[in-house]
């Protein structure tokens, strides 16, 4: 099994069907296959040997999925850059990866030219762009002009594919490295349910650098489905483009799928327009709010939605609530707001601090198992045996499972906040505080407390034209949860920092409370 | 990976739902992981270590999925027999095998002993039946009664999940080494395509120790779709088991779907019947002709008929006709006679005797890559190099492919006839004796030629109450195929010897004219 297995198929079957489609130009399978055989020429000719890892720095693009493709065809290695992160964080990823090459492209040549100048790894600055090149770096339809195409490794089964950088709201970035196997498992499990296959078109919305949108373009690859790419998410483009190329399959985070129907409802032009050709919608990062999923339900009529829960070390996959719990039975019953169950391939257990298995409705820590869990962590061979024990990943996020296995998210357990000696889950006060008619986003945090070693703390961001003061937040609260859970102090902002993926960045919030402290977590 | 991870799933999602329905009796999941559990805990207390090689010997039964899943949570290696055979071939594999164990049901209990007494590495025979134990013999239920259930071994990826032995049409029998990752991939593929989801009532109506029923068992352990058993096939049987048991999904050689259709047509009460049920019908060993398709889809209204063109070493993935192509355009475009194309995760090529791909349209060898290619043969690593190149597959078998990447099995380049230096390949010859309105079936062989080398040998069954003589076919051949390739001499039958999958046995026709002599080929 290799990653390049399903490009091959389709040049012998289609060659002359269209892969990709990006802003009205279209690639057929027989060029892709051609100009992914000339990249992987071009880094032969750039001396990569096997296992060198290519590096990539971009916006979504055409260039990227050959990308995708054209690393492991030349038995190299793939690492590529969340697009939000500092110079600082980058430097420190491609140094510890040990990337040779930097691919950027118009978006990223100015900070990519920084950032290589602080790599002392990176031998070569390949410019994806359309406009000049700059100086110093190499162009990428000049190398591919130039380069012969050469046979595919055929790079597979164990072997790595790639090191996902993993960041955001969990400390210091880690690279996961993924094995062809672990993605094909992955993808092949959502494949079972009917997403992705020969006939869908799939749009690009979330950053190609995520591992989720690395599983679907696998999965496209394998059924010889359309790639429809986005550059860049807004909620205007996604929805246009939806319209225009009758986009069958999206993957999301439920902040997207809001800033899609906020840009529907705020023009004229498109407000009564239905998508109805988008059959299934695999969301993640947390559950839908039953009004955001009334809206989506009439702008996406033909649409059955998926909850997806994973986290890259588990190539994403981990549980999945189905389309058929996306209903007012299932809201009553409460399973909507669950993370669903594991999927195909897939066990999943929750356990104790011994590790030993909780009765049902017990909260714990949330373990996986199956050919998706990743290969480790690079160059850490501590941080791994921390949390792969006999093949099981150790999530780190808490929660419960119901009598049918419904596996219900209650906390990070790094989010965990242990104030007097009592632990509370910062979700849990989330739920308190978004109950409140005024409050539009919240996060809660740990902060240092002399007295309580930490105390909680709450960041809102109100609804437009909604004012409630402190107090009675706080009384709200109190008259939903236990005492020692309610917020200790309140801050309002105006808008929450947001990962690549939508999700808040805790860490940004802890940052400055933090400084030069010591949280006691894993 | 590992095969009873789909088990484990269901147990913890949905342990009261039915697993396994036979004969009107039902088995629940957490019923079905119990006695899965006490069957590998009844091994270990006969001693079965790691490794071991297990065999059982049955007509279909709930047994025999309790057996698939049973020997892996064993950590043991299964060796299903092929009920067909000959003692002294039996005792073969099981030697060969090195087999500890042998499970015999009702059926094969008298012959088990038999069996057992000539296979000195068999150490305890476990009757798997409802009557009186044989002496020597232990009862399954009572080793299951008395066990203590173990935990899974969670044997899988690359080790061995069994030795599946090849017989039947080209010589003598190797035991093909399957991993669980060969029957994952293989199942995964066949799933992508929507076959034996949560949703199906899957009917056993291949036996169980055939490889592609194998797979299909793989995939409703992964899905927790439904399993019939039906002990052993019959029209009459079949057909009143799908529309008792609203099956929705079949796997089947096209003489299977012959039997059930003369079946319903015989019997007044049925003839009318359709089974609507039916979802999907997937069928192997030779493509489906037009008057049995029209006569199929008239009694399976709602079914879609997929062909499917494998082997067992390929865990019996390769090409896949899909049901789009069962259609009066496809019939006369050709395609309808074709195996179809690469099924998911698998590539296909056509290769010349220097192993290089041939143009389209041209005969050459069929080879095959992907991760169902088997691990080897058990103890032959010079039969394994013969046919396993740079992970390619050499099938052995003739065909072409065309332009659409939709291959045509020519022949099986083993049942090709070399005559007076002319190659013939017997598919041809036999698709002109066909054509003939009295012929029912019909098989060329090659015979020993003083003059020749070879000499083109037909064996004909005619339909009832119709005539024809040697000369008159000989000459309808003449004006359809070129003179060297007519047979020279044709032998009338009254039926032909099958297979347990309804494949003709050429080997068994050739017998009497080979006795003694060695025919030159691979």
């Amino acid at each position: 099994m290799y990653i390049t297995q399903g490009l091959h198929r389709h040049l012998q079957q289609r060659p002359d069907a269209v892969a990709i489609r990006e802003m009205g130009r279209s690639l057929t399978f027989a060029r892709l296959g051609e100009r992914v055989a000339r990249l992987a020429g071009a880094l032969k000719a750039l001396g990569m040997a096997s296992d060198d890892c290519i590096a990539m720095l971009s916006r979504n693009s055409q260039r990227y999925i050959e990308y995708a493709l054209g690393v492991p065809w030349a038995d190299c290695v793939l690492n590529p850059v969340n697009t939000r992160w500092s110079v600082a964080e980058i430097v420190f990823s491609l140094i510890d990866s040990d990337s040779r090459v930097l691919i950027v492209d118009d978006t990223f040549k100015d900070v990519g030219a920084t950032i290589a100048s602080q790599s002392p790894c990176i031998r070569h600055v390949i410019y994806a762009g359309d406009g000049e090149t700059p100086e110093g770096m190499l162009n990428y339809e000049t190398l591919l002009t130039q380069a012969c195409p050469v046979e595919d490794a055929r790079r597979g089964g164990d072997a790595l594919l790639g090191i996902f950088y993993t960041g955001g709201t969990t400390g210091f970035p880690k690279g996961v490295m993924i094995s062809h196997t672990n993605l094909a498992f992955a993808g092949l499990a959502a494949m079972t349910r009917g997403f992705f296959g020969p006939q869908a078109v799939f749009l690009h919305a979330m950053p190609m650098f995520h591992l989720a949108d690395f599983s679907a373009l696998y999965c496209l690859t394998v059924s010889g489905g359309t790639h429809v790419v986005l550059p860049a998410f807004s909620g205007e483009a996604a929805l246009s483009t939806i319209i225009s190329e009758q986009v069958t399959d999206l993957m999301l985070a439920p902040t997207m799928i809001q800033m899609m129907l906020d840009a529907r409802q705020a023009n004229a032009a498109t407000s009564a327009l239905a998508m109805g050709s988008i059959r299934h919608i695999v969301y993640g990062a947390s559950p839908i709010t039953p009004a955001l999923l009334d809206r989506a339900c009439e702008a996406f009529p033909a649409a059955g939605f998926f909850q997806g829960y994973g986290m890259t070390e588990l190539t994403t996959g981990g549980t999945m609530l189905d389309a058929e719990y996306h209903c007012a039975e299932h809201q009553a019953s409460g399973k909507m707001y669950s993370a669903g169950r594991a999927v195909n391939c897939v066990e999943v257990k929750i356990i104790d601090s011994e590790g030993v298995e909780v009765p049902r409705g017990t909260v714990g820590e949330i373990i996986v198992s199956g050919p998706n869990v990743m290969l480790g962590y690079w160059n850490r061979p501590q941080d791994t045996d921390q949390v792969l024990k006999n093949g099981w990943m150790h999530t780190g996020d808490g929660g419960y499972m119901d009598a049918e296995g419904f596996v219900f998210i209650v906390d990070r357990l790094k989010d965990m906040i242990v104030s007097g000696g009592e632990n509370v889950y910062s979700a849990e006060v989330e739920n308190a505080l978004s109950s409140h008619p005024a409050v539009a986003q919240c996060a809660v945090i740990g902060i240092p407390s002399d007295k309580w070693g930490e105390a909680v703390h709450a960041v809102i961001v109100l609804k437009p034209e909604n004012q409630v003061d402190t107090d009675t937040l706080i009384a709200h609260c109190r008259e939903r949860i236990a005492g020692y859970k309610c917020p200790r102090s309140i801050e309002f902002r105006t808008a929450m920092p947001l990962s690549g993926v939508g999700k808040i960045l805790k860490n940004e919030l802890r940052k400055t409370f933090w400084e030069n402290r010591t949280r006691n977590v894993g």
